[in-house]
Formats: structure tokens, sequence, C-alpha cells
């Protein structure tokens, strides 16, 4: 799968977490209220377990349980199953599958641009043609209102209304909260600023100097379609630096795919607080993001399919098929013991990219026949060269 | 993984079910006394639903639901956790991860043998040194119980002790069931025929026959470690041809690490009856057997750890990183602006196969210094060529 190889190019290491864990981690991330929306029962021990709703608890509960004496940066990805207790929807499933990535244990513009370019390269990955990523960060409207005064409880709730752009309820809130005027003014505009990075020109202040950095790093890797969006404040509590979403705008109203940012949860699993900066792909999102534009979602094909032109000649073709898994080619022979023409129809059907044709008269000359499946073109190759003559030929393939 | 590699170049497509199932499919394959050993529970809509115990109903399932159409044979594989409701001990988790394979709609030692080449692959290719595979066929026991006028319910009974090597028990069962003393003699005699294919020399019927051309299809394949073993009769009822397991001695009485053979169960999921051949492998015992043999399991590591010599040529080294990444090298770069010595020691750590030393000495004549980190080797490359030369030495490496 793409996204699993794309994530391993970035040096990320795979982990993988239970399905059950204790609903007290849960309920020390997201707050008791989450019970209602997770599967959470008793087991025959009298213990509280509830399926897993989403990731990224589960794996830092990991890594503050078993990899705090690794060396740091941490750079782990994961992949499976979730499950919320509800009315499933449109693209929200009871059970449905989640793609992440945590890089824990560094704070600097590089390691959120590393973790914000892995998420970019997933969506190139996996052919999406239309997206969006846009980067804020949270510390830019927190500590203004802290300056004014304004209470962590209160920004949670005025920030949530801004993620939402929901301007009046948010006016109305912050001057409950004694801000004046013309600071709210400003904090709307911020939460309008959004294009390349030169929007943030002839801002200040040390959030700003990291974001700017962040997409210095962001240009070395040759990222430029990644646009800022002070706007985006992501509705959770727990974000402390940047964050980003993704959206792919062919879904419409519901069009996010992909959230993350910078947190440290580690201390509420009785860990050190620990910088980490992370991201979640919704699988089923993305999935119909890619049907909307159209993607051939399609596994890859075979390389090649051995077929044999009679029964004689069956065992050489076994062995050859041997030979072409173990150089590593996707391969698949005749199990049927079907004739040449349908063995072609079902080798198409498989997305077969070659197919090599045993046959005596060929085998007299020391060679083999072998059919571009695309072209229909069928050429003679000597039977000691087939097996490099098809890495070359798929490696060209692939690469073109 | 290895698993899913060696999987897909046999031309196996993955497919995923879900982790809920109707407690029913399970009912239906295993009987009612299953319910007691798995996570069966009422949803909210008082349906019965079960977390999957295993994933060949499943799979089964999705073949009668979505899959009939597609072309023959269907050669699937699949990965994931399954569950069940016990105590648990050593190697036997309430959660546990399973990789399994099916081949669906095809009748042929061709087929058969497919199947048992891609666990022998799989064994292979995970590292496991020390494995044994026996192949039997269950119809050769179930025939001569049915010529002796055994209904299924006794036979399969007798079958369960036989499998278990309870002669004196089996015994008494095959003497109330009406077989004469010389079949019993010959019936166990036969549970004892074990060795290499020549062991079947001077043995008849149809079955014989049959496994025979197994033997010859695996003997084309190359692979002559697998052994006939007429005793391996599986406990299980819904087998229906040949059958086979996978031991690693190095577990002690706990050793089976995979069991398969050939079944149809699509007609109980309301299908038509397809015949299949497939396996699954227990992940836990698998990852204690590699344990136990000194296996290094250690995820496949980096190939390249990028380092810039300073500041300045951090830019260089983030542009040099996205191309590797490109190019699909696994591919890490500092990010916590590290000293050079600090940088190669993590590098080290994850694995990293070479090091890229990006300095201005080098640069200024068009190189890069590219270090071996085994042999702690270093040697100038030309800044063109880095990309080029590193996808040649990972290959070169990789491949030996």
């Amino acid at each position: 799968m793409m996204m699993r190889r794309t994530a391993l190019r970035f040096g990320f290491r795979e982990v993988a977490t239970p399905i059950f864990e204790h609903t007290e981690l849960f309920t020390l991330k997201s707050g008791p209220a989450i019970v209602e929306e997770i599967y959470a029962f008793q087991d025959k021990g009298g213990r509280e377990i509830a399926l897993r709703p989403e990731l990224t608890a589960p794996v830092i509960r990991f890594f503050v349980n078993e990899l705090t004496n690794f060396p740091r940066p941490l750079k782990l990805f994961y992949a499976g199953p979730c499950f919320r207790y509800e009315r499933p929807q449109s693209g929200r499933y009871r059970e449905f599958y989640q793609f992440g990535a945590e890089l824990i244990g560094n704070k600097n513009p590089e390691s959120d641009a590393e973790v914000i370019g892995l998420a970019a390269s997933i969506m190139r990955a996996i052919g999406l043609d239309q997206y969006h990523i846009r980067v804020g960060h949270i510390g830019i409207l927190r500590d203004r209102m802290s300056d004014h005064g304004v209470d962590d409880g209160s920004c949670a709730k005025i920030l949530q209304k801004l993620d939402k752009k929901m301007y009046e309820e948010a006016r109305s809130m912050m001057e409950e909260a004694g801000i004046p005027d013309h600071a709210i003014e400003e904090m709307f505009g911020i939460t309008q600023v959004r294009g390349d990075v030169s929007v943030l020109e002839g801002m200040e202040g040390e959030d700003i100097d990291y974001l700017k950095g962040v997409f210095q790093v962001l240009e070395w890797y040759g990222m430029d379609d990644i646009e800022v969006d002070l706007g985006v404040v992501r509705g959770l509590d727990y974000y402390t630096g940047i964050v980003f979403e993704v959206e792919a705008p062919s879904l419409g109203a519901e069009k996010q795919v992909c959230g993350g940012g910078s947190y440290s949860l580690s201390e509420l699993f009785g860990g050190e607080p620990t910088f980490s900066t992370g991201f979640a792909i919704g699988f089923d999102r993305v999935l119909m993001a890619l049907d909307k534009e159209g993607v051939d979602n399609e596994p890859e094909g075979l390389d090649v399919f051995v077929v044999p032109v009679d029964d004689d000649l069956r065992s050489l073709a076994f062995q050859l098929t041997a030979r072409l898994r173990e150089s590593g080619l996707a391969t698949d022979v005749d199990l049927m013991r079907r004739s040449i023409g349908k063995s072609f129809k079902y080798a198409d059907s498989m997305g077969a990219r070659f197919a090599v044709v045993v046959g005596q008269r060929e085998l007299d000359q020391g060679s083999i026949s072998v059919r571009d499946m695309r072209s229909g073109e069928q050429r003679l190759v000597s039977l000691d060269e087939v097996v490099g003559h098809l890495l070359e030929e798929t490696r060209r393939v692939s690469s073109s």
C-alpha cells in the first residue's frame, strides 16, 4: 500500500497497538464524555475496556510504556481499524480504518516539516490530484488571548468557534471574556490570513518565526503547494504548536481527509512531557475522494503471467515461475490448465504486465516468447536471459 | 513485511474484512459451542455480533457476497487481528494476529501446491530456519471408513483421535463403528506413513495419485523439503482434501505455526459450493519461534541517513533527502541539528546502511562523502551521481 511505502521511505517505522485498551486511556485524552461515543464495556474481570476510537493515544501510551529509552526522535506510523458507537452516515462508519504517524521527542521546524511533508507525499503517492494542505499555529491566537487574561478553558471554547468560522458566537464570548474590540478585530483578521508563505511577511512574534521556519524546510523539500492558513485552529484542546489539515475539495462539505499538529500527551499516561507532532488520515474519506476524482484505485497488478502451451511444458513453466518470484517479480502461472487464449484473458483481468509463453517450437531454439500485455507486441528472448529481461522491462515500466 | 511481500510475488491479492461480524457466521462454520470461546454480544439494535475469532469464514463470506463473478481462481491473502475469549497462556493471547491465504475456485494439484508453496516460501522469507511442512490427504482415511459404513459424525470423531495419535481411544471407537481389526490396523498404518514422496510408492487410489500430483508440482517449484505425512488429518470437520501443517520444533509441545487444507465453505453462507484451499499462520507463535532461533526480527533499517556538516548546508541536505526518497530509498535526515558524531550514532541505531555527509570542503569539488555504516569505509561521490550510486549500492546489498 502506497501510504506504508511512503512512510518507510521517510524513515518512519510501523507500530501496532491492541484493538482493546483501558477506557481510561481515551477519557484521559478526550474527557469523560467520549464514553458515549465509543464501544466501551466491562470484561469478565470487571475491567473497563473499549475498542479504540483513534490511534494517537494508544501510540503515545505505547511510547510511554515501552519506548522512552529509544534514540530521539522516534518516527512511528500505524494503520488499523478504529471504532465509534454512532449512527453510520456518509463517509463515517462504525468501524473505520485510520493511518497515522507521530514524530516523538523533538521540537523544531524541521520535525514539524517532516510530518507535514509525509502527509503531503502520501496524498501525492496515492494519486489524489486535488488537495489543499493548510498549516497554522495555534499559539498565535492563544498567546493573544492569554495577553488579555483569558483563561485556558474560555480560550478553548472561543477557538472552537473560530475553528468553525462562527464569528458572531466567538465575538460575544470574546467580549464576555473582556477582550477589547480592536483586539477582537485583530484576531478575526489573523484567522483570515491565508495564502503562500509571503502572507506572513510583516507579521511578528515567536510563533510566526517558527511557522516561517517550517515553510523554509518544506521549500527545501520542494513542497511548494502547501499553504499558510492561520484560521486552522483545530477544535481540540491538546494541540500546542503547529496545526494542519488536508482537504479534498471533491468531497464537498465533509472534505477533511487528514488533520494533525504538535502536542504533548505523554504526561497524561505517566510519562515525561514529550513534544510530538503527528497526523491521522481517515481512510474512508480518502477512498471516497479518489473515487470522486475517478482515480483508478486498483491494486498493483502482476508483473508476469506464465503460460505453458501444453501439458508437457508445465514443469518448465512452474520452474520458471519459481525463478521469477525469487527475483522479486510478482508472478502467476496458469493453474487451471487453460488454453493460451483463455490464459491471456485471465492474465489481462489480473492486470499482468507481461505474459511468458512456454512453447516447444521456441524452446527448440533455446528461447521463450514474451508478450507485452498492453501493446500486444511479442518477442523471443533466450531462456537464459528471460529473468533479467523481465526485471529490466518491469523496472522501465514502473519508473516511467 | 515479508509475509505480505511474498504473497504479492505469488500473485495473491490482499483483502480486508471487518473486525465485527454477525455471530452466525462463526456458528455456521464451527458449531454453536464456539460462542463460548469468542467475544459475542448484542449491539444496540439487538443484533448478535462478534469480534472475529478467525479469518477464513469472513473471507469466504466476502467472496460469496462480492466476488463470485471474478475470474477463477481467486488468490487472496489477509492479515489482521482476531479475538478469543479465554484465559491467556503461553503463545495464546485474547487478541492475536493472523495471516492467511485462500485460493478459491479451482480443484487440482497445481492449486494445492501453489498454496503449500506460498506457506513454505513465507517461512523461508521471514528467516525461520527450522520448520517442517507435512502434507496429508484427509480423503484417504475417510474413504476407508466410509467403505466400512462409518457415518460422517463418527468418522469426524475418530479422525480427531487419530489427529492426536490417541490410538487406544480411536481403536475402541472404530471397533464400535464396526470396522474389522485388519482394517483398523491398516488405517493405523496409514497414519504412520511419513517421509519424502517416495513413501507413497506402491500405494494406490485416487487420493494417493492426487497427493503425488501435488508433490510433483512442488518439485517443479524446487521445494524439496516438504514431507508426506498421512497422519495429518487436522481436527476440523470441514476439510475435504489435502491437509497440511507447519511446525517449528524450537517451540516444543505447542509447535504448530500454520495449518491449512482444502475445503468448501461457501455453501454455508448462501453461495455455490466452491472448492478452496487455504491456510492460516499464527503470528505470535511465529514470532516466538523466530525469537527462540535467535533470528534478528528487527524491522528493515534505513537505506540512507543524510548529515549536514553545518547549518548553512541544511537546505542542500534536505533537498538531497527529498531526491533520495523520490528514488525509492528509505532516507532520513538529521532533524535535531546534532553534531556529525552524534548523527552517526543515531543513524547506526536506526540501522542505516549508508550515511551521506554534506560538507563544504567536498562540495567545493562538486562531491559528497558516502560512508558505509557497516565497514566504516568512506568515499567521495560526485553530487550528480550520488542518487544513482546509492541506488546501485543498496541494490547490491539487498541482493547479497
